[in-house]
């Protein structure tokens, strides 16, 4: 518990330093981002040049901010992005101007539901320029002139990925993703980047059977740029989670991937199940994070994603209320403890055949009863070999036995070991 | 409502003129009735020579009957096939005899628990002769001579039946086929006959995907002699459906063609489901109507059959109970609206590849999101577009991507000819 | 039920005989047991010698016992193998000393929870002695010199299974299997004994499709041999069943081969389902009795296993409470009773090719309405008939056909017969 409590509270300060920073697809931002989870577990960064071709899409401008306002006719700024990188719409074009408030209301942006929360809007694709507002901000606005400035710029520059790369026994890979791309929210997707960038540290201190690569980019673009560019390097992607909203108070949510019955489906379902945690299944549906990319027909990766509260699931998504108050270190410490287990069994999870199929082998005269411990354990391992061995014939993963069996995976997966140590199975 | 109104008035007009006809598997009887049909389609009428060899079968003599009837001591006709078709045995051989009550008994058939009612009778391929009275009718008759006399003929000649063709844009057919060999029985089969006919000609006021064949042949030996003649068509028939007993005041019942996940099976449990008409889907089974040759495992049609109360499962089976009172306007108007949902999806119903499957393709620049309409019709829209674009891989219909997303059949459709008007995916 | 309850006395009377001798995997009691089974059917004895390779395993030393006590030290026997075999654990090597009840105390075993009650204990492959006894005669044991004598062998020997043929009109074997090994056990495996002989001789009566081949066997080792010694017949063997527990008051258990679908698991299935019996049927595990072995994944075979109460699932267990009083002439002659049910469908089960595929076949022409009996049947026998027509495909079997048609499988087996008779099918 301590080891977690402690993940936890490391989670929860990586959200707190990533959080004044304004991230966008492209941009400083998300460099800053990089270079502080690069404080943690060493990161490759790319930058792909804007108008390179990625796949059926095109990487656009980069676009940076220094700062952006709205001033009254007394020079108070009643809008001010120092105070929140919410307050401009994402990829504002720059406007320096006087207008008044009838013709500033059009570029405004606020949630009249919720009159003091702070929405996000972005307009990546469509030039064009905005504030977003707390809608009791808006209406405590005199008429009158006010000063818009929005000091950005739009211009050719890069777009910028990171990944980490923690080696395995294999070359066959698990990626972790998580979008990178949101500016001051916490939960979408800050949580998800901590949880990440945990996992990928906790990996590195076992030598892990996969290959486990993290990746660090912003939302579509960045997963459509990874896959361009990975284009045979994904042959070997087995299994994946994309990762976002894993901080929030809600309880655990895995959505399949559009396989569905996709091993690592099979894994988190196992896991989920037997932890006893309040959850929830989904089918796959063609929306969400970056699952819409790597679950694309023509890759159809097996890549699943776990949130706490799904996609646009709770009233504080997408808006101020997404803050440093929403997510917390015990719920960022769950995450990674479902995380981790699924690891746990993934990594050990994989096919045997049985050498000596005819008749059951004589486990007495190889000393595998005899290595056994307590009675009790001693009756589980025992039928866990017996299983092992029924089942080990190349179609039956050790998961599938388990369940089979209703067995704990960790019980089997001992006397897979056991087995395959005495020369019985092989993988 | 109105034209479905309208509609079923026709179709009640039609049933009403080929109600007191003298039907059988062959004869004049027939030959009228595809007469009368005839001028609400152009049919093709085909005449099969008595002694053609039809699959295991021959096609029998041709039978016609003028008049027949019982009269008593005083010459009145207590028995008249002049007051309904039914009172004589189907293919009854002539009679001219006078004979005691005792001696006519074994040719006497009633209905002894609905004792007002005529039992409908035939016998095909043993020579007999025989009169279908109500049991009070018999109960009320003295003894003493009788005069017997059926004028019929049982001669070599033809078996007739016909096929009216709405020609599509593919030559692939869709089979819509109907017995027309029942006498003065209103639901079982005038209503099925007076729905495939209204739906023709609502087919011809469209061009179709498929070419829809209309089939109007006697029972069995009539569809087994449809099958007998057009062995090569059979190979160009996808999709079908077998119409009986579609005009009686119960709730629709599909059953399902053999194969049981026939596309036509999918498609009618969809849109009964849909429309939340009360209904029935039943599994085949071989009894029942024409799907029992087109079903025939050696033929193994995808062909359901669409009744409203299923085959016998009524008392006015098979009685002079199912008259014009039995049938109504209004269902045989519900059945075929039915028929044209199904046909709607049916016809559209398609298997496209995403041309563009590697991540998503940029639908923004591609206009397709400007195509869309008000906000919830957007989202809805945009939904169906990236459902289709996940699951167009040649395996999945558009009704199997609408039921997956849960989405209207027709939804999923436009978004498939949006798509396919930009070029992203192709069938 | 005049002949099941004489079967019922049959068997019991078999199982009072066999009651009293001393069965291990070896020895002289397993051929004494095998001679009196040799008087109910003819046996084909087999000595296969100590050393032998079977498989995995090696034939291990025959064990023979003639003496077995603890005496006090007035030479009172207070454990005495004479009054029960279960008093000595098995394959005790022999021993003759004099000791106190402390230093005696590691070798002796008691069931404290059932303090009357003698277990059942072997150590077969390590060598040991012991002796099994009540807890309460233990606890009145004083303390003192005891005189501890086993007069057994353990030496270069053979071990010793037998087997029955009934022939059948094909050589595709059904074996039927159960464990010899066993001491004064009576439901483990007296009444698999029992039952087993019974089936054979009323097998006997008839000459079946199959051949069925019954082995008498001792336990793992013993199944071992014999899978060993019959690597070519395994081939041939299509279903079997493992019988055990075959006499408790409880009701029926059918335990799915590993298959978990083979052609006997729809057997049982069906047969206990249409039987109203109460019953259970579960899963295949790599537990219980020797369907571990025919069910290797090596071999796989289509074998279950018939018990009632199944293995390890009632108190009288694997101890002294398991005798006469808890078996009984009902229970077996009802374990009877289904295994006769079972090898009645699963010897008519067969799978036909319809010859006359395309439409229906005419059946009165061929005299297939006529054959038929009183009203009622008429109907039935005749669904059935155009339920083997519609599904005689070369892929359903008979049994597939009348669980889908809801007919009784006799009515199927015998509409089979006569198109089979009509030459309108062929197996």
């Amino acid at each position: 518990m301590a080891p977690m409590t402690e993940a936890g509270e490391d989670m929860y300060g990586l959200v707190e330093r990533l959080y004044p920073l304004c991230r966008s697809i492209t941009g400083d931002g998300v460099r800053a981002t990089l270079e502080i989870v690069g404080e943690y577990v060493p990161l490759q960064v790319h930058e792909v040049p804007t108008g390179t071709q990625v796949l059926d899409w095109t990487v656009p401008q980069e676009w940076n901010i220094r700062d952006a306002y709205i001033a009254d006719a007394a020079g108070n700024r009643v809008v001010d992005f120092a105070a929140s990188s919410l307050h401009v719409l994402g990829y504002s074009v720059p406007v320096a101007a006087t207008m008044t408030l009838d013709e500033l209301r059009p570029h405004l942006h606020t949630l009249p539901e919720h009159p003091d929360w702070v929405p996000y809007r972005t307009s990546y694709y469509k030039p064009d320029w905005g504030f977003c507002l707390a809608q009791q901000t808006l209406d405590a606005l005199p008429d009158g002139d006010y000063e818009v400035r929005i000091d950005s710029t739009l211009a050719d520059g890069h777009l910028t990925y990171a990944e980490h790369v923690v080696p395995g026994r294999v070359t066959d890979e698990v990626i972790v993703s998580c979008h990178t791309c949101h500016p001051s929210l916490a939960n979408d997707n800050l949580a998800g980047i901590a949880v990440a960038t945990h996992l990928a540290r906790a990996l590195a201190e076992q030598q892990p059977y996969y290959t486990y690569r993290f990746i660090f980019a912003p939302g579509t673009v960045g997963a459509i740029t990874w896959l361009a560019r990975n284009a045979e390097r994904v042959a070997r992607v087995k299994h994946g989670l994309v990762l976002a909203c894993a901080g929030d108070p809600g309880s655990l949510t895995y959505k399949r991937s559009r396989r569905g019955n996709a091993e690592i489906d099979q894994v988190m379902r196992h896991v989920l199940g037997v932890s006893e945690r309040p959850h929830r299944i989904t089918g796959f549906t063609p929306y969400g994070y970056d699952e819409r990319q790597y679950c694309s027909p023509g890759f159809d990766l097996g890549v699943g994603s776990l949130s706490r509260t799904p996609y646009a699931g709770y009233p504080e998504y997408h808006n101020s209320a997404d803050n440093l108050d929403f997510v917390s270190p015990a719920a960022m410490a769950d995450t990674l403890a479902v995380c981790r287990e699924a690891v746990a069994v993934l990594d050990r999870n994989r096919r045997y055949v049985n050498l000596s199929p005819y008749g059951e082998p004589q486990l007495g005269r190889r000393g595998l009863y005899d290595a056994l411990g307590g009675r009790s354990d001693t009756k589980q391992a025992q039928m866990a070999m017996l299983w092992v061995l029924s089942l080990a014939d190349g179609e039956h993963s050790l998961l599938d036995i388990a369940e089979r069996a209703d067995l704990p995976f960790d019980a089997v997966a001992t006397a897979a070991d056991a087995l395959e140590g005495a020369g019985l199975i092989k993988a």
